[in-house]
């Protein structure tokens, strides 16, 4: 299985934010993040870098700026 | 290994853009795209959608939309 887990970047640091993603979907109001049980989190952020082999996404959370 | 390949989706069809895609980078003029060779690529594309179980990232053209 090839899912991988979310991290969010803040301040240089990385926190662990959902584990085990399968899909990731940016819609307008945040980015939906759903796990390979079909569990959703919904997060105010953007995609700041994945690197799939090492299973990681790399979050930023959305300062407001285009 | 868990790379994806990249498609390109224009008018409800996909197309294949990149293959063996390990690293995923938005920045200010567009996707950056990393094959597990280290080949790159840029394109002028937001991330509509991965499905990384599927091994799918799914890019749509910018069209100048927010």
């Amino acid at each position: 299985m090839c899912e991988a887990n979310a991290y969010l970047r803040q301040d240089g640091k990385e926190e662990i934010f959902m584990e085990m993603v399968d899909k990731v979907i940016p819609e307008a109001d945040g980015i939906v993040l759903e796990d390979i049980f079909g569990r959703r989190k919904v997060i105010k952020a953007r995609i700041a870098e994945l690197a799939l082999v090492d299973h990681r996404i790399i979050l930023e959370q959305d300062d407001g700026q285009a």
